[in-house]
């Protein structure tokens, strides 16, 4: 047997005073017809990164509406994983040189937990690519297979992406992000892209007293009577960290007092992510308006939620990005966002209406003082930014759409 | 130059709605003969363990009272934490082989970093055993040197501290956090002993609404309309994680809907932390009532204070025991506690006041179910626990007796 997260009880109902109790009723209406399937989902591990963020809150959802989903890990093993990081990446377009041990390691530990997987289920939704061989070896049996890839695999490296292509083809649908992710010569019977979601009950998201959050900000050393200029993302050069120093330099040349936080969750095992972590502090040296944190430095998401709900503006700097659900995230607490025009952030930010895009330092520059001195215009496109993610970024959207596919997949025809 | 920690700004007026105006008019008065006064407090780390904790609230406070307080590191060296966090655990009783090699290691680091020493300061707070040899490479120069010791050094490894004791000696004064913490054959012209205190304006202990622990807590999968109990540390024996799943099992002979908590911070560095978390989760399996957390699984200092808001009964188990802070930080969230009768508990509790001590697990069996069973008495307890932390265990009071040791040792003639 698969090991399986224990999950934790979720209602739907509680939802309703965020979402409506229509939207939550719509719900209820559109999962009737598939109470009891059974649906398993499997993904590389409980904790830790998006996909095990999103599932914690799906699937309890899922089973609160009547379902009977559950959620198998793929058994740990450090070679595995490594070699499946190294996919990840390559599968966004990193250079990679797939080696015939690394096929191979992947390959038994794909083969070895296809045979523990039970014969009960009526779907199965793998997540990502470190288990999507067990379609492979497992064979279809009595369930349909979906592929979720959360991934973007536009361009992705073609050793590697052939190389898993024959498995994910297997699949009786797969399921993208956004359609701008699907690689071109993916052959699918069918094919859907649901955007990811945030949960308004977690550490990271829920509903601050700002008193609070100014208190907290504070402690980490900001001053509160001055503007503060926020970036949350990994130090990662797909999010131009460097870029957000140099737009601060040229926005202090205007505000002269100005903050800049920037925030990064940092992993031991991700020698890139220190290196250039350590080349963002070498730039700040001398500037002590300029304030790094880490989840090192006692930075995790609840700091990151009072953090989003003290800052005057919010910078999204990526120069490439995935969906960019930290976005969502700033929108939710209202704040002024400026973020890169690219991956799934237009879809989240429509420009000048809940937010504003930027092509390139200069806008961003111009866009970040635009909010500094219309401090009206800022709260009125913070509050449009909540309604719009109220509307179009919550789990219970995802919930609907997941619900909608499975519906889709039950009662069609493939086999 | 040491390496020194960038500090916060912190005003002593923020605590004046806590603690009152007229102990922060105290304060002031207190600090005004030494304002001015050039003090450097000297630690391993920056960030992680109560340490860095404390001196993240003392030293910005000093400042914010006129004295010219900094923070300086020792510079990180893998080998020499090693050593050091052997040297530590030895000092606190357990069983050690001093090397030749460690010796050197640890001496060779504490010689480099004293040339590294300014010469311009009044005082020097060297904290724990790690730069303690700095006082002996350095030379006393113009200032007075304090040891502040903050590990219960009552039982040590007696090779350790024959090896660590000349250097100690050479010191000022010494502090101790309590006086059943000091060696019997220490000598000293000055022995101080200051308890630890919490910060209510971080993470862990800000004012948060109850509403909102309710949420993140049911979020982590706990059931509200059914007992909690909850403890929190490390995953240590002296924290005797397996006598609280047996007093949670009697317990819940007489309740059976209990629930039990158990939130643990790991460090990938604690090969004996994670063995007895593993021997935990194995005792745990079958029965879902019970949950085992970490850093890992998303659980730091704001979830802890939210679980201690909602905890029925709190529960520190301590066998063996430091000053065991984490009870003062339970009792300032008026949570029911019952606690074993060592180390600084009882500084902390007075049994059946503010709070139920225990010797064994009969004891605590019986006084949880007195708090299940009387909630009206739990409350009042709780709400005098606040009240005693407020009085003794908040950071203004450790402030307090800080600057009287530093007036103290200013104006007397020890040379």
């Amino acid at each position: 047997m698969l090991e399986k997260v224990i999950l934790k009880k979720k209602r739907i109902d509680d939802y309703a005073p965020i979402i409506g109790q229509e939207k939550v009723a719509n719900l209820k209406e559109a999962a009737k017809p598939i109470q009891g399937l059974r649906v398993l989902h499997v993904n590389a591990t409980a904790h830790g990164g998006g996909v095990a963020e999103l599932l914690n809150s799906t699937i309890p959802l899922l089973n609160d509406l009547g379902l009977q989903a559950e959620w198998g890990l793929l058994c740990k093993e450090e070679p595995f994983f490594e070699v499946t990081k190294n996919f990840h990446n390559a599968l966004q377009g990193k250079y990679y040189d797939l080696t015939p041990l690394a096929e191979k390691i992947y390959l038994k530990r794909n083969r070895l937990c296809a045979k523990m997987l039970e014969n009960d289920y009526d779907l199965i939704v793998i997540h990502d690519p470190q288990p999507a061989a067990l379609r492979h070896f497992h064979g279809r049996g009595n369930a349909k297979w979906i592929w979720r890839c959360h991934i973007d695999t536009s361009r992705p490296n073609m050793d590697i992406w052939n190389f898993i292509k024959p498995f994910i083809e297997e699949y009786d649908a797969m399921v993208f992000t956004m359609k701008e992710f699907v690689p071109r010569d993916i052959k699918t019977p069918c094919l859907y892209t649901i955007a990811p979601a945030i949960d308004p009950f977690t550490s990271k998201n829920i509903d601050l007293d700002v008193a609070v959050c100014k208190t907290i900000v504070a402690e980490f050393g900001i001053n509160l009577r001055r503007p503060l200029l926020l970036q949350v993302s990994r130090f990662d050069p797909w999010k131009d960290p460097l870029g957000v120093l140099e737009v601060y330099r040229q926005v202090k040349e205007k505000v002269d007092d100005a903050q800049l936080a920037y925030i990064g969750s940092m992993a031991d095992d991700d020698p890139e992510g220190w290196h250039i972590y350590n080349q963002v502090k070498d730039r700040v040296k001398g500037d002590s308006d300029i304030f790094l944190y880490t989840n090192l430095s006692g930075v995790h998401a609840f700091e990151v939620n009072c953090f989003q709900r003290v800052a005057d503006v919010v910078i999204q700097k990526s120069i490439r990005e995935g969906f960019g659900l930290v976005v969502s995230e700033a929108l939710w607490k209202e704040a002024a966002v400026v973020a890169g025009n690219v991956g799934g952030i237009p879809l989240q930010i429509n420009d000048g209406v809940n937010g504003l895009l930027a092509q390139n330092n200069e806008e961003f520059v111009d866009k970040v003082l635009y909010f500094l001195t219309n401090i009206k215009k800022s709260h009125e496109m913070g509050k449009r930014g909540h309604e719009y993610v109220r509307e179009h970024f919550l789990v219970p959207r995802l919930v609907q759409e997941e619900i909608k596919l499975y519906r889709d997949l039950v009662h069609s025809s493939v086999v």
